[in-house]
């Protein structure tokens, strides 16, 4: 059995019976009821998934960063030169990044895995080298990836997962970096949520009017090639795809058959988070959404996936940072389920 | 001179040069213009106060939380008994209550300070008791304290936010507790800002529609009666405001007078957020929005204050939870204009 359908099959329903006993647990605690707002469904979902109540508090935590370029870049949807790729992976390699200092404050490691950067680099300490291929094909042309590529990608992110919770990791957060995928991203979010391209399609970082219009053109004309069959998860990341949206869609299920809680956040690790959901419905419960962000086929891809961001910052940085954000407020849903007294131990009156 | 008056002296406009100098910075940081959203306007505010580009990381942290009632709950302006705010009270010394365990997570201390509860209560090693009555009188019969009073609630705030500095603090957030409390600084905000009572007026914690319809009145027919001057800040206070209020404005004036930043959050620190800028213009540059939150009087306070709250996790608590849920944030902020590494640095191209 291969990697990824020995991961399949280890994927679980999170625990109805936890998620009822912190429902009750929530309506005991000293506060008037509901007033923790989506903090409650952070801390009864964290129960669910852990299938305890109070849950543990979900530390220490990894964020497993995915580094890839894509061909559709020669198609002109990016303002910014492929080069940049590499560049910030070593900047993140070397901690400089938005995303390393993110991940200090919030006491998250940041693993930087090359899955797939065009561009050949001398070994570095800090980048597990784990590329399937020197990016990904213009899929206007051709399908982005093989199917073995896409499944290789995929058990990248699986192994990841497995390494970071083997080593301690409690909670999963998802980052990536590489210039032009927001388009793959947002041919990904419109095959598999449905929705219309020019709907799930923005300006990533930087695109202007006539570059967005182009953009939604490649991806129309990406998802005509190919006809991407949503229920076909790895057909469609093969497809339209990009190598760091497979390893994060194997990174999730990875987490979700270890029941660890995995934040995702940014239209790159929806696009992700969607593929991981057409895998295997099941993930859905160990899926926390960190930031909403300006991308328009995150409002989509969250919708699809059911989920709330918890934080909405503006940010259109990509890196993971949204999700290192949200980190200490996880956190703190399921510490208030697990540290604060009961109206009965307090002695406070109910209203 | 009295401890007020030396205070307001002490006050002083933020930095403009050190605002320019961490704009000009932000653009040469290895991420696209502008794509860390509120963060980027966080980390220049940070640089202001502290007139230090990069600004220092704001740590650590003290969360003033003042409990106080009110004697407008004759009036049937809450569900809740006033005796839960000295259970309450009891409940956060003995660091049971949602804002302990919030601080925790942040890594804030949280130090009680009984400035006007009602209810007797006996010492108490982690309370501070510095009460200056037992709860207000109903501001609907006459003043809610006299104006010694009010300035004395006023001080006690300053004298916590010296000791908290003095003790190390490098940043200040607000929390409170007080059953009722939301009607007074709903009164508050309606002055300070020009607005109809009826638009800034909310359901608390749970107020029915009966409720709230005779909380807008309650807080009109206060109103007509003393026609308070919004330039008058003590007088303000005085005569429709709360004793927590007072003293968390106290709080914010001697965290400004400091050169110290303060986190704000919910419908009674932003109601004692106008009162401090109603005192000193020049307290708005110390300011941070926390959490937006529920109660329709912290829009029209934000709007007043020209802030832009960092979180929105539909809480309707209090205590000072949003501003501990946007501590890490705001710490995140100066980390980011302190240790990303810069295009030129990191050998990054431009877009």
């Amino acid at each position: 059995m291969s990697l990824l359908d020995a991961t399949l099959s280890a994927i679980e329903p999170v625990s109805a019976e936890a998620l009822a006993a912190a429902e009750e647990r929530q309506a005991q605690l000293t506060k008037p009821a509901g007033s923790l707002g989506h903090l409650e469904t952070v801390g009864n979902r964290l129960a669910a998934i852990a299938d305890a109540c109070p849950p543990p508090v979900p530390e220490p935590a990894v964020i497993g960063l995915f580094a890839g370029d894509h061909g559709v870049c020669s198609q002109g949807v990016t303002p910014w030169p492929q080069e940049v790729t590499v560049q910030m992976m070593l900047n993140i390699a070397a901690g400089g990044a938005a995303i390393n200092v993110l991940g200090r404050q919030a006491g998250a490691d940041v693993w930087v895995t090359n899955v797939g950067v065009a561009t050949d680099t001398p070994e570095h300490g800090n980048i597990r080298d784990r590329r399937v291929r020197p990016g990904t094909a213009d899929f206007t042309q051709g399908p982005a990836m093989t199917l073995d590529e896409a499944r290789a990608a995929v058990e990248v992110g699986i192994e990841t997962a497995n390494e970071a919770i083997d080593g301690g990791a409690r909670i999963l957060l998802t980052g990536e970096m590489g210039i032009g995928n927001t388009t793959p991203s947002s041919a990904l979010i419109a095959v598999f949520t449905g929705a219309d391209v020019a709907t799930v399609t923005g300006r990533g970082t930087g695109a202007d009017d006539e570059m967005l219009n182009r953009k939604v053109q490649v991806i129309e004309r990406g998802i005509a090639l190919h006809s991407p069959d949503p229920a076909d998860a790895l057909g469609t990341l093969a497809a339209v795809g990009g190598l760091e949206q497979a390893a994060i869609a194997g990174f999730i299920l990875g987490a979700a058959a270890r029941r660890v809680p995995v934040i995702v956040d940014g239209v790159i690790a929806c696009s992700a988070a969607c593929a991981a959901v057409a895998f295997d419905d099941d993930v859905r419960g160990y899926l926390i959404s960190g930031h909403a962000g300006a991308e328009p086929g995150i409002q989509a891809a969250v919708q699809h996936l059911g989920l709330h961001p918890l934080v909405d910052l503006n940010l259109r940085l990509g890196e993971g940072s949204g999700a290192a954000l949200a980190l200490p407020m996880v956190q703190a849903a399921a510490r208030l389920l697990g540290e604060m007294a009961t109206f009965a131990d307090a002695g406070v009156s109910e209203g």
